[in-house]
């Protein structure tokens, strides 16, 4: 069982079948054809506004394309001191802005809060010794698996606009963070302020799908030329575009996202009711982060069992990884089954039951 | 009719069938999986020696993160004048390479000759004002549609090992030009001193697969990071991997070639047949370049027959498109059929004769 | 007798004097000293308007800073294909705008011809796969020593406004054009079109004081952190004002000009009396290129005269360098003597004399 | 009285009577010149061992250039987290390095612990999602005025061989570390491991003179070219090295480190004497770091007297600045005359006296 990450199958299937009924056939190449047009039109109905929409291949990419047009090379951009672009994405957002600086903040749960990005601006020297911040970045649902709230995401957006910074989300996890709020895509994202959105379609169901959604028009200016430099234009765009028309049609995609994320919090409740188990975060989108014994640890490795231990950094005030403990991350998909969640929780259960059952009386 | 490109089709059957079959189940994500590892030992056996093969989504993006190997930021790299490389990638190669100058030489036939190039190494000022040269790129095939000979090769690879550049194939048609000359691929590439390769096969049959190819293990060194902080490392790498599979086995690809090759010249023939049309290039891969009446290009326009005009730049001395003229690309690929360009050259000829028939006797 | 360049001598007395008046006391760093403060008024009164100014350490960061203003690094800057820009700065602008691309036109003289820029733009691909045109940049003086007309400059402004490109002028010898031409600062820059000026003093009688002027505003916005990031905010501010005040004091940068221009068309017409000797390029500011015969080429050398070969590669159409004869260059500066000049073409003559009497009769 | 920085004043009189002295006369540009050749070799024999050496204008250009040849575009350097690289350079790390990443650790006095650096090595993630690490980067003296011993920093040298990465030195305040330390420079750098230096000569009695010395030879091949196409290779190169002649000649430069520092001392001493004062870190070169009285720090504002508040971010554990406390920074020059330092001793006295006559009894 792999519950190592969102992006360890395949596509579904309405998105693969969309894929090869769209193989046939002569098409405009690098996103000139029929499709990705109407794929297009279809990214304006889902936000509810004219949006400039761009398809790339990755979402290392989508974030920094994104932020290259969000901040100039001697700008600064906030975001999560554990954000992905921060840590797992080996310095392509330095790469793509020519030079730009993430700083990043703490904060509980990967999440930034409103105020202390304000402190932070107003703490900031204000020479041309120093890179004058330009954006800001969060990501949706966060690296901790929580999701922001509409209100979080607006006081955030009031941060950016009183402070002249563009605003990026890092959507990776869109869907899951959309059914987990239960509110609508524009409320999410412009409503609250946010300009560009890295839309991950991948890990919520299809092979390889990502969009750059830009609400401010000025950030897609030059967009198109940057995706070129940087060699994502797709030259069979059939191949993404075809792909989003499986993963919206009927709302699928909707229907994938809450799928896993009630697996997750089948998974997350299952294994709470365990002794010497609890989250780390709530589970909030597709993920959960159970701290549990190094005998459960041991015993789901043992089973098989794929995922990986996460780092305790932003475990709220207080909260600690004991020794004898292990914080691990569980990350459920669209395809991940119900019998595979249960078998975990029996599995860790067991662990638990042998642990007692070793212990001296 | 659509003869503009080789990228205006889908996946040919046992591509599109490899990708499908390969769809189920969980793989380690990001080129982690079993499909990948098997597909990088083709290589290797494809090659007849160990090669480092990454993947990544566009044609772009390998010649120029290969360029970006080869190329300091500071240094030249010569090509033809009217490479890809130099005119359809909006500069990523100066993006990767954080700066460094393609010098174009002229060529007929956009192929570059040995004994110029060497010429232009002798003569380029030796000082820290200038900018070394550090690189040789060619494309085999070549924007023209013709196939460097394996001695000519060898010949630019005694230029570069004698002048210390390293020496880079764009190989978007490679197997179009390896079935053009019925030789092994380790002949065609570093056995005549070829150092990296962009390896295209998107346009010979997949949806979205390309490789770059490293030969010289130096090239290969920081090659992962290059990839990561370009986004191009593809999360769900079954996606390309699984292609490649459908794409060598039982020499699909091969087959594919030849048949785009075949269809080529049979097109070619047709054409050249007609008065009035002779080729601006010899015919070696599976793109033909008429040079022919106004009349004739109309009447394939009206036909509906999609194809683009070309530049004469590359004519051999003395030859040239005369008033009255044009010079037009059309592009054979694995999916082109026979009675589609039995049609095209029907369509041509029924030009000439309406042009006869319309001229005054 | 060193003809070799113009930065071969050191600061003229009355800069040197105002470097040394001005070296004792404290003073704010990083140009928040009152000389620059008063230097920077100068400019304004020079140029008859507002003009930000930033101070930077040589010719080659003026022009690459004030290009990544002008172009982004996705975009063309059209330019002579011999400007100092493209062949002496060992990439700086490409390291400078992040890999925008210079597009180097020919033209007699090492100048531009407002028709042909024209038509260049005209005929560029409009399409994301090329590098939109951004910026012109023109040198004035030319790199053969010519310059340009105001009507030049101003037909080139209009192309510039009218197909929204940048207007940028490298100065290095901005002086010697000016007294060449004998019109304003604000006539020969900003009233015929040009945006951004590298204004060069080091050459005509400064150790080392450049300027970036810039009339457009929009690309003054980020030069300061352009300037910092890029290590050219000296922190002792005063070591370039003060060399500015005693350039600007009494006219005496004019003075400077005015003397190498006159004595530059004295060696001009010294040499142009001799047998054998035309001039590749009208001697217009302060640089003579003689074609004379091989044997005066070695009369001057032989002799200890220091002076640069140069490229034929801007004579006019029809115009060539024979065999038996040299292209060469030869700089006056501030500094240069009368006599220097008079023992010089003396030197010349004596070989031509000297060829005669070899010669059989 | 200006004790802002030691970038306040002009050049001390042997540097600017070198100045003057190699004023007159032709020289070839661009460093070809005789003096820069001897004032090269001069460096050789100062660190005792064949050294490359580069002139730039600023130390922002010899710090950003020597990282720039130390960590490729997608590695790390590790620095102080307070460092100059990180807070004061607008970036210019991230620029020439082409997007490498700073990362900054804690330590008291802004000096990093070797034991610190190595676990950070060790508990970095490696993968080619992450950046790897490939330099370490100290000041010497530090941001705080402290001074690494040999012992120091020779096991940061070792941590750096173990892990492979490169060792760089800022030393904009070199001499002032050096005579603190009362060592040779080969013993300050290249014996304990460093690999390549920024050595500062313009705080401490130069205009305008900077120099990278590079120790390991690999990291000065291209250097060159980095230099020249970062706009940093002065034309009239006899500026720099004339400068470097008055400075070294006679230990000049010893002489005046050793006078701001034992000034430094004696404002230390003089201020520490005071109720209420005490020192955020050990002077131990030529700047002083009080924390005081409120009161003190608006009489030294009223008397005129010129310094910078200062970041409490790096003082030892368990120290802190209190409410009405303040700290500073002040920094002496060789400049700096001795009833300056005493004058700004009384006037803090006169404040503390005052201060106790308002108490109430």
């Amino acid at each position: 069982m792999n519950f190592a990450s969102d992006n360890i199958v395949g596509a579904s299937a309405p998105v693969l079948e969309a894929l090869v009924r769209h193989n046939a056939g002569a098409m405009a190449a690098y996103g000139g054809d029929d499709i990705t047009r109407r794929i297009k039109a279809t990214f304006c109905d889902l936000f509810e506004r004219d949006v400039a929409v761009f398809f790339v291949a990755t979402g290392t990419a989508a974030n920094a394309l994104s932020l290259s047009a969000a901040v100039p090379p001697w700008g600064l951009c906030v975001c999560h001191r554990e954000a992905h672009i921060v840590d797992d994405e080996c310095g392509a957002p330095e790469f793509f802005t020519h030079g730009a600086k993430l700083v990043g903040l703490p904060g509980t749960g990967s999440k930034l809060d409103a105020g202390e990005v304000a402190a932070l601006l107003r703490r900031l020297p204000q020479s041309a010794k120093q890179m004058p911040p330009k954006a800001l970045s969060i990501s949706q649902a966060t690296e901790s698996g929580m999701v922001y709230s509409l209100r979080e995401i607006g006081a955030l957006g009031e941060v950016c606009r009183g402070n002249g910074l563009s605003f990026h989300m890092d959507g990776a996890r869109f869907a899951n963070a959309l059914v987990g709020l239960d509110v609508s895509p524009a409320d999410m994202t412009w409503r609250q302020g946010v300009d560009i959105l890295s839309f991950g379609a991948t890990k919520n169901g299809c092979l390889m799908a990502e969009a750059i959604v830009v609400f401010e028009p000025a950030l897609a200016e030059a967009m198109e030329y940057r995706c070129k430099r940087a060699g994502q234009v797709i030259s069979k765009g059939r191949l993404v575009a075809a792909q989003l028309e499986g993963y919206f049609a009927a709302d699928h995609w909707l229907a994938n996202a809450r799928w896993a994320n009630a697996l997750a919090r089948r998974l997350a409740d299952g294994l709470t009711r365990l002794p010497g188990v609890r989250l780390a975060w709530p589970t909030q989108a597709n993920e959960v982060f159970p701290i549990l014994p190094l005998a459960m640890d041991s015993a789901l490795r043992r089973a098989g069992v794929a995922f990986h231990p996460w780092t305790a950094a932003s475990l709220a005030p207080g909260e600690a990884v004991a020794e004898g403990e292990r914080l691990i991350r569980l990350v459920v998909s669209f395809a991940t089954e119900e019998a595979q969640v249960d078998r975990l929780v029996e599995i860790a259960a067991s662990a638990t039951a042998r642990h007692a059952a070793d212990s001296p009386v």
